[in-house]
């Protein structure tokens, strides 16, 4: 029909003017393969894979050598006139941004949260004056923050030995899953997080330290509960802090063009408070609190307790993973701008190996910073050496500066944190858009923000991540289907809800399913059939193999004949209702084999016995399989019970557009017997519909000249009863059904 | 090509003997939509849906009342003269097999496991006589199985509401992620624990209570440590239990199609140990452990206590799932087997229902026991009468024979279960011919049981479960991909390394990506286009920026000249180097809008500069996406950025093959715009091609007119030039040039 509707009227052209003829074999997989050569790729054994990703030679191990040391990749090509300047100008610039403007990393937070859960200041109180006001509790500082800092290079050298490990097995490509709503959400999360941890001390109350599902909640509702116990002094200083920051940074981003650089309004504000402060003397007169004392030099290099690695394990795997994948999104932006590649794996070992070195020397986890990159960047920064050289700046400031900052008011510092987290909270607005482009991102977003807030930020990136993870699985579980219906005149299928002018071919059923088959969307697939064609084929067969006990039954008690042409009722229709009709009939005493009663029985006609047997108006299934891009073996062994099901009950199902991987693990899995074979594979739907249309001309053919021969041996002429009785196009038919004859 | 060879080589039949025709016009998704009037499917808002499912009706009504009671449904269809005598011989059969043989379940174990967890024996420790053999500890056992009955009962009301809740928000469908092999291999690891446990009492040794990870293998090392202090009439007992069972049990499989029903061998094995035990004293004489007292009666209601709740949250969700499907797996057999159906959602709230209630009067988690269900059904029984019939039985059983069994040995029990693990044990013989059929599978067998021993069964299966789920991602993200290339004469492209006679269209590369594309592989999406293609489009224009800018400077410099052409290079070829080729050079500087420059450089020509710019061998891209089930935010972000990346070096991005519902995607998330429009979108790969074949053909044309008029302005005659000059195809271009002139 849509081979030869072509011929018989012309199509029209659309724009390009151009029109599409196609004349070929109609092709199933194996005729195919076999015509045009198909080509096996050579696998290679496990043995060979082995020595040739082991093969040594000097320029290869040179590479890899350079792979661990890049170092000495770059110097020795460093261009002492035309980068040094420029390294120099770049490092100064950013060293000193680095010192000014701490800006708020999401990885410091994490490593906050760990601090203050493993050592809250409750495990630090020497004496409590009967404490009915939480102020009145003395807690031990020294041993408290020997304790904090032993923590954090603790986890630092967790983070380290973890991230060696990743870059090790080479699994970098874990962070792939860090989608952008997941990101958004959790930094957002982390926002909140950190307001609340300023808020309390903005408002200069303590509260309790609380663990585990929804502290952040408690915290933050019990802030405002003593918020009641708040020093007016630090109050007053915070809010001025945050409503002059957030004021100058709006200037800032409105005359960016203007300006040549922002005003470091946090430098200033911080300058000026400590000024004030150290003028007025805001801790005695006050009881503000301060900064107090900044320790200076550096600690001698500590063994850190590994014993505390069991209880740390869960949050150094997210500091890990994240702290990674800030600094490689960080550096994909200028690795587009500048035209190389970033080594995953490389950048997970050497972050790896910096965190074990830290954490030998209390230092806190590495990562990168957006802002001063982008300052590095923009002053001309060419090579590490810049990196050096700003390093050298924030030494000499932390040995230089830390005495002038001991009278600052903690509540200002943290002030400032607040005013900088607006762009993080500003995220929120993103949502709403994501929720009209695509629903499942927005909950992505939504969830992980959520749990981040409820189970804290380790478990609740966590819980983002398998979430995100689910949802990948569920649109794979819920895929769309539909049952297929050709245009007329062309070799095209589509959904048969979705056009007008679409026609389903006779006796044939055409499913397309989108997606992989695998155990998680079996059940799925089958109720997919099940709808599509419109019976349940176990069913069907049950159904049927009761009937045919109630026939046998008839026939032994003679009131039914069985003949060649099927089964002659001897007691007329009316004596049907024999028995009743028993839908919870024991299947087991069904288990007759239809072959030893030898009865052929026209399931579509009336049958002789009160049995509901389900019709079947089609003889094949089509499955589409275009868009099934894997198959594992759940899904393997339920689409050959299916096959098996539809065959018992004499619907033949065939497949089309099969990948060539599938066919591979199709046959790796014991797919193909004798009933099921590979010519059931065909190129396209509508290789499979011409195969099926041709095949029900031959056996119209075949009937034909059966017809032929039975009018011939009653001895009378054929053609003459034919040509007076026969429709044209049944005239044709009959015709090639002579000429084969005669042949 | 393809198009048209079908004419002057008639192809050659396959088997079938049909062939393939078909003409049509080349389409556009656009112009097929329109020509073929695709209806949109009517999209309903939020209110009208939830009008819809909240909509009350008097027969709505009772078919939920009779989902929630299905008695309500089953009971007034009662057959009582034909079920009855059935239900009765069946229930009574089932509740003495019930009684008689303790079939083991996995969820007992599990439950077992957070009793012993949670209330070890070292928690009831009363006195201790200086404690250096372990026996010499006296245990409160009153107390301890006091806490161990609140414990369970706890338990099961936990695993109650969870069912309940996971009923009510529809999520049976969680059971489908228990795929065959993760089953497999936490059911071997179940084994292995109980194994353990039983063999501690078998060897009646005590060891200390384990805890968390590698418990079981510690337990199982301690065991073997004492294993000196064993009592032998335990050990003697227990040895002679196991072996008699399993040898009988072989028996019983080897001639099962020869006795009526199996030697209930646990049974008689029970008694007689009983007997024994009684007679000889076993306890008094041989210090033997016995299991001394059974409760009898029944607990009056209690109140289990919900601040345990948050201890056994993950165990109980884990138990919830399994008991689940376990029931609901053995359901499906008989659903099959009596064509019905089973509403997952309504077992779930039904378990749920039964658990809670069960919870308040010290009862175990509820589930299903497959041996027992089989004998219920091959008795006979039709309705839930048997099993209320089976359950006064057991009740018997228990009131009045628990004192019959207090002298039985412990370790006899022990050896009973230990004995029916063999079959849980062979599983691992499936391992192998698994690994033959597919890898994935395979290897989430062994990591289900290898976690589900080291973790616990609970965090073992949520392991398992996590795991098949990154199984299902990673396939799906690293999916297979490949270039096509056409089959001459046909429509088909195949991929071009498996076919021998495949040619790949000029200037066109054809890349199929099987799988969706979403966050975790639109990085794998993009090498996949740059190793198809054989180059970076953004590397080709940063370098093509790069040698702009130079052209640029020499143009001021005058040693260049831009014309309508291109450019001339005034200076000659041999002047090219004037500049470095610098890579790292800095792109913020070459950000020079090229309209500005308007400069026409012919980049597969030599450039006049020493910049390396790649060759960009295609025009077109045409990304095959039959087999792209899904996209997300990101895909889609990425796609885009892909085709403007490409536009901006002059390559056009086409689409095939995508699916409906894709393209509905695409528009919610601004695919589009007037540089990326909807006619980039073909039907099928072919169609693509046909459109870019022909837009070629009219480019020639043009050229050809373009050409013929500067003849003719020169004044020659075209036609005495060109026939002299052309070879036929290209007279023929040239010809239909003149005509299009002409007319």
């Amino acid at each position: 029909m849509a081979a030869t509707g072509g011929r018989s009227e012309p199509p029209r052209l659309p724009e390009c003017g151009c029109s599409y003829v196609v004349a070929r074999p109609v092709y199933s997989e194996l005729a195919f393969q076999q015509q045009h050569e198909r080509r096996l790729p050579e696998s290679r054994t496990l043995r060979e894979r082995l020595a040739r990703s082991c093969s040594c030679s000097r320029k290869r191990a040179l590479r890899v050598v350079k792979t661990l040391l890049p170092i000495l990749e770059w110097l020795p090509k460093y261009r002492v006139k035309e980068w040094l300047l420029c390294d120099i100008v770049s490092g100064v610039s950013t060293g000193l941004v680095g010192t000014l403007q701490g800006p708020f990393p999401v990885v410091s937070l994490m490593v906050g949260s760990v601090v203050l859960t493993m050592a809250p200041d409750e495990n630090f109180v020497i004496s409590s004056s009967n404490g009915t006001a939480l102020n009145s509790t003395t807690i031990d500082f020294a041993a408290r923050d020997a304790a904090r800092v032993l923590i954090a290079s603790t986890l630092t050298l967790l983070v380290g030995i973890l991230q060696l490990i990743f870059g090790s097995l080479q699994i970098g490509f874990i962070v792939r899953y860090l989608a952008d709503p997941l990101i958004g959400g959790f930094t957002t999360a982390a926002a909140f997080q950190v307001f609340v941890s300023q808020l309390k001390i903005v408002l200069n109350v303590s509260t309790k330290n609380y663990n585990g599902v929804l502290s952040i909640i408690y915290t933050l509702v019990e802030t405002f509960q003593n918020a009641g116990n708040t020093n007016l002094a630090d109050l007053i200083a915070g809010l001025l802090t945050i409503i002059i920051c957030m004021a100058v940074k709006e200037l800032n981003d409105r005359f960016k063009h203007k300006i040549p650089i922002p005003i470091p309004i946090e430098v200033i504000v911080t300058i000026i408070a400590a000024a004030i402060s150290y003028g007025v003397d805001l801790e005695k007169n006050y009881n503000a609190g301060i900064v107090k004392s900044i320790p200076r030099g550096f600690l001698p290099p500590v063994l850190p307790s590994s014993n505390l690695f069991s209880e740390m394990l869960a949050s150094s795997f997210s500091i890990a993973v994240v702290a990674y994948a800030i600094a490689v999104s960080v550096g994909k932006v200028y690795a587009i701008k500048y035209d190389y590649t970033i080594d995953g794996n490389q950048e997970f070992i050497a972050f790896g190996i910096s965190n074990i070195f830290s954490g030998f020397f209390s230092c806190f986890v590495a990562t990168t910073a957006l802002s001063r990159t982008a300052v590095q960047e923009t002053t001309g920064g060419k090579t590490q050496i810049a990196g050096i050289i700003s390093a050298g700046i924030v030494l000499i400031a932390i040995v230089a500066l830390g005495k002038l900052l001991e009278p600052l008011q903690k509540s200002v510092l943290a002030a400032v944190v607040i005013a900088n987290l607006k762009g993080m909270f500003m995220q929120v607005c993103d949502v709403p858009r994501l929720w009209r482009q695509s629903k499942t991102d927005a909950i992505i977003w939504v969830f992980t923000c959520v749990m981040s807030i409820i189970l804290g930020l380790d478990l609740g990136l966590l819980a983002g991540l398998i979430f995100g993870l689910l949802t990948v699985v569920l649109r794979v579980q819920f895929p769309s289907w539909n049952g297929l219906g050709s245009i007329p005149t062309t070799d095209i299928y589509k959904n048969t809800k979705n056009y007008k002018n679409i026609e389903e071919p006779e006796g044939v059923k055409i499913l397309r399913f989108s997606s992989p088959i695998f155990y998680g969307n079996v059940d799925g697939f089958k109720k997919c059939i099940k709808s599509t064609v419109g019976f349940d084929a176990t069913r069907v067969h049950n159904k049927r193999l009761q009937a045919l006990k109630k026939i046998q039954k008839l026939i032994k008690k003679g009131q039914l004949r069985a003949t060649k042409n099927g089964i002659i009722s001897d007691a007329g229709s009316s004596n049907k209702a024999f028995e009743p009709d028993e839908d919870v009939e024991d299947p087991e005493e069904l288990d007759i084999p239809t072959k030893e009663i030898e009865i052929q029985v026209d399931w579509n006609s009336e049958l002789p016995v009160k049995v509901n047997v389900p019709k079947v108006p089609i003889n094949s299934l089509v499955l589409d399989c275009g868009a099934v891009s894997f198959l594992d073996i759940v899904g393997v062994r339920s689409l050959r019970m299916i096959v098996k099901e539809f065959q018992r009950i004499d619907v033949n199902v065939y497949f089309a557009s099969l990948q060539d991987h599938l066919i591979e693990k199709l046959e790796q899995c014991g797919f193909f017997d004798e009933n099921i074979r590979k010519d059931m594979l065909f190129l396209t739907v509508h290789d499979a519909i011409l195969y099926l249309q041709n095949q029900v001309k031959s056996r119209e053919i075949q009937d034909s000249i059966l017809e032929t021969i039975a009018l011939i041996q009653e001895g009378k002429d054929p053609l003459e009863l034919i040509e007076a009785e026969l429709t044209e196009e049944e005239f044709d038919v009959q015709d090639e059904a002579m000429r084969r004859l005669a042949s």
